[in-house]
């Protein structure tokens, strides 16, 4: 599209059902700002680790962030090639045959190396951003990180500049014979559902917060 | 404990956190049984790379499988180290601080190489242990895979050896003065909601099938 910062690079080339990749700028920052749980791609020694990870995407960048003791932490700090995914699940896809069954979904992988962010003020907004990421206005409500707190903590930041989308949506796609067939086809949709929020009982007895009085994910 | 066999190695030996870790069998397959969609690391020319796809146990293997002609389902092909992780969250975990927020999870890490299922009746077996996977009694409804059709698709089986799991769940730390804040504390419950199904308009009309009157995952 015109005027779209183009996100594509020779490492995310679309190499497979191209008509589901999208180098669009809005469409992978949507992606990224629904998911809650980032898939996080490291190799240690010629073996990838794929590691579930908390993440924000704040403007061109997305931020991490870990205890400063834990190996993925260590390994990107080291400036390693990482990848960065984010998985949206939207339907079981139901075909008439068992070849043609299909999930549709939306992703974003980004790759590149993270760099580790050190400034402590620039901790600070990151483990805010973090915290609103999940739950948005949930950073003013919470009691800041002390000085002590950030430097167990390790954050890092990557730019979204190698990135794709991929989409899959509709029905299954079916072999014109087969709509003869006595089965049903169509799809189930499948969605992320929040629960009523349970205050723990720990400390003074206090209202369910803004932040959670509408809780759900942009775009939902 | 006594009688389950272990799935620790070296590869999956959990660095941090280890009160989070079980190498307990059990664990790892009711994990691998609820989800939907595994997250697959591999590695080209150094750079990770990270896609979701579906996937099923079948005993003490996992089964992939993808078009012939995609790049990943090549780079497995060869005999690639591969990382398959499949994580479910549970809930998001408001703490009074923004350092102690965290997330609700269950995750399992298997590495290993990935070998090409050859005989065409162990792959037809294979797709529909994978229809199963996602939607039980679905394989014997849908119409069976062509010969055809298995020639297009490549599957691979990862045995479910270098294999760990890892949880989290209860409510955050919490530092014992932040519980004399005025800050609610609590979570709130994250789990995976399935519409009605939705059917596509093609074809004959048939009823919703038994596969799906009661559609949930196990353990859920």
């Amino acid at each position: 599209m015109t005027g779209t910062p183009d996100t594509s690079s020779p490492l995310t080339t679309l190499k497979r059902k191209p008509e589901r990749g999208s180098h669009e700028r809005a469409v992978v920052e949507a992606i990224l700002d629904e998911g809650l749980v980032a898939h996080v791609g490291i190799v240690v020694d010629g073996q990838p680790f794929v590691l579930p990870m908390v993440y924000a995407r704040d403007g061109d960048r997305l931020l991490l962030h870990g205890s400063v003791a834990s190996r993925l932490l260590r390994t990107l700090d080291a400036g390693t090639p990482v990848c960065v995914t984010v998985t949206l699940l939207d339907a079981l896809v139901l075909a008439r045959s068992q070849f043609h069954h299909s999930m549709n979904y939306r992703s974003v992988v980004v790759v590149g190396v993270a760099q580790r962010v050190l400034d402590l003020d620039a901790c600070r907004r990151a483990v805010a951003r973090i915290v609103d990421h999940v739950i948005p206005g949930r950073a003013a409500e919470a009691r800041p990180p002390t000085a002590a707190e950030l430097r167990q903590t390790a954050v890092l930041e990557l730019p979204i500049e190698q990135a794709s989308a991929k989409r899959r949506a509709g029905p299954a796609v079916e072999e014109p014979d087969d709509l003869t067939l006595d089965v049903w086809g169509g799809i189930v949709p499948v969605s992320t559902g929040f629960g009523t929020p349970e205050p723990d009982g720990q400390g003074a007895d206090v209202p369910v917060p803004r932040s959670l009085s509408a809780y759900g994910r942009p775009g939902t």
